[in-house]
This record gives C-alpha cells, structure tokens and sequence, in this order.
C-alpha cells in the first residue's frame, strides 16, 4: 500500500511530534527509503555524503540526549542519520570519476570534467565544501522526506542537535564526516500527537510564487 | 499521465543536457510542480525562500550568459529560480507566527516558539541566517525534481551560475533574497542528449549505508 499522487503524499505528511515506540517499520519499507536516497541527484554526480541507519538502542539513546531529548529518537524503530562529507579531496573526486568510467566505460571527456572540479573544489577551504555537500543532503533529504510518505512511514526531518556530539558518537570525524539532519522513521501516535489534527500552514501561492513572463 | 512509483521517478528522470526548443510545458503541469515545492517542509515551517518562474526570453537570456552559456535555460520554456532570504529578520519570523496563527487559531506555543526562534536567529551573522534559509531551499528542490518526474517534465539542477549577477537581473536584492539554484523545466531531445543513453551512476548500497544495529 502507498499513498497516492507526490501532491496527496505531501499532504500526509507532517512533521511527527509523537511516535508509536510498540511499532516497528518493515525492512522493506526502510530499503525502499534508503534507495530513494542513494538515488537522488546531486551536484556533478558525487553524493557527498552517506546515510545511517541507525536501530540500536544505546546509540539512539545518547542521540537523543544531544537532540534536545526529542522522543521520536527513540519512539521511532529507525533513525536516518545523513553525514556530509567535511570537504572535497583529490581521493574522494578520483573515486567518483573511477565510478562514472566504471559504469560507462572510459571516456575522454569524464576525466576532463573531475580534473576541473578538482582544481575548483580542492584549494577551497573545508568548510565551503562541507556547506556545498550538506546541501547535497538536503536534496536527498528531500527525497527521503516524499519516500517515506509515499511508504506512508512517519518521519520528522531534525536539525535541533549538537552536531559535534552526533559526530563524536557515530565516529564520523575518522570517517571525513559530519552529521547534517536526522530523520526518525516510525508511526504517528494519533492519540498523542497534537500536531496531527492541526491545518498545514503554507504561504499562499501568490506570496510565494514570482511569475516573469 | 504520470511516472509510477517515486523509485520508477527517480530512474527516469536524469540532469537532461539537451531540451528540445520547440516544447512548452503545459501550464497545468507547472503549476503542479510549484505547488510541490510550496508544500514542501521547512525548519520551523518558516519557509525562508521565494519561487521565481521565469518564461519570458528576454531574462532567460540575461541568465543563459551569467549560467556558463547553459542551453537549458533557454531551450527550457521555463526556468525556476529558487531564491532564500537573504537573513532572517524579526518581521520575517512574525510574519511566519500571523500566518501559523491566521490558519490554526491563536496558541500560547505559538508565539513563544518563535520569540524563542527570533532571540535564536536574529543575531547570527546575515550568512550564516542565509546558509541556513539556502539549505530549506534545497529539500524543496528535491521535492521539485520529484515533482517534475511524476509529471513527465524534464528538468535540470543548476548551481554553476553567477548568484550575484542573478540577483540583479532578477532584482533580488530588493526584495531581501539571493539566488539558490536554478531549475529549467522542459522536454528531452532524444537525438541529440548525450546523457540520456548513459547508464545512470550510483554508489552502491553497501558504500553509501551504514547500517547500526
């Protein structure tokens, strides 16, 4: 079962405030989330960042503690954790560039490209590559976020967290990475969750939307 | 007529290099892309960007030259420009609080959830404010390429572009704003797109998720 049209799915979606913590996301739906992601697009082709999964105990524990004890850490059976590159390296570019001659075989113009990139990205400082692959997440994020209703899982996009802390208790810095947003997977507990019932608030189309014809 | 699934969406749709000219796209399709990307999330619900839908040849122009010559902007027949508040203000967030209030009625929560976002954001730099506000900016864009895959449109993820050229042909600044990203929309030429035959590149599942158990 999934929900209907991208519109219908937005639409049932909210930002969950309260998680049934008895009910557990099947596999398959996580897998249908998590390949959504890894599918999203982003920018030259790189996806600077890697996902998370997170259904331990302790460890969403101490998450919570560094999230403002947000209950859908743990009410929720999964927690998508997406971690963003901390900056753009010769390495991490030529393996992309491998990737792309990998799938597509070897053309001349592949290589060309990501020497480029490199020579743009590289000499620049950590963390205006890090602001660039976090947004790589975002759009992922995105994604993940229409994934999981289209699953009709719950989930509550998170940025309300010590990032450092988060780093330090997934180990991300010896991985060249650092946590961007956290997004809990689980159900709504409709008998708890005062959001539920609340009308979505959206700016009206004519604020929101410039036409230039 | 649409896409099936978002995984189906997402294998469809690709950075197209080459739009056809001669196609417009129906105004009843971008009209259900804008609206994906109005009801798309955003921290705190502040919704700290505006859409601009560009159709008319003249500022498509301007915006090809300051765009590394992309024919998409001008083969395309629109152009979505993605634009996020250059800082968040006091009025901007009381303005975030009516509307929350306009739809759902006066709360006590309300009103002290974003006094507390207001002391929380309005003394951080102006960039900082706009790296945050940028990031919302892209979880719509992710929405929107979905958006444009269920509709059948082609689109194309622009960031290599002159932002601050952008914001004065567009007269961003004026208003408070600074160009995201871009996004045409149109159709694929088949014949002549050298991407689209490719096979599309993708980490493999076990090198882009770590799974904690």
């Amino acid at each position: 079962m999934s929900n209907g049209t991208l519109i219908e799915q937005l639409n049932w979606r909210y930002a969950t405030k309260k998680m049934d913590p008895t009910k557990v996301v099947p596999q398959d739906k996580v897998d249908a989330i998590t390949e959504a992601i890894r599918m999203a697009p982003t920018s030259s082709g790189t996806q600077p960042f890697e996902l998370f999964v997170i259904t331990n105990p302790q460890v969403l524990s101490e998450i919570r503690k560094v999230a403002g004890n947000q209950a859908q850490i743990t009410d929720g059976s999964h927690l998508l954790v997406f971690a963003a590159w901390d900056n753009y390296t010769e390495k991490r570019i030529d393996d992309v560039a491998k990737l792309v001659t990998d799938v597509r075989g070897e053309l001349p113009m592949v290589n060309a490209y990501y020497d480029n990139l490199k020579s743009n990205y590289v000499p620049r400082e950590a963390e205006v590559n890090y602001a660039h692959a976090a947004r790589q997440a975002y759009i992922a994020l995105g994604v993940a976020l229409v994934a999981a209703a289209e699953q009709e899982i719950d989930s509550t996009p998170m940025e309300g967290f010590d990032p450092v802390a988060v780093d330090r208790i997934l180990e991300l810095s010896d991985r060249g990475l650092r946590s961007v947003v956290l997004m809990p997977l689980g159900y709504r507990d409709p008998a708890v969750d005062w959001l539920l019932p609340m009308k979505k608030v959206r700016k009206a189309h004519d604020t929101f939307v410039t036409q230039i014809n």
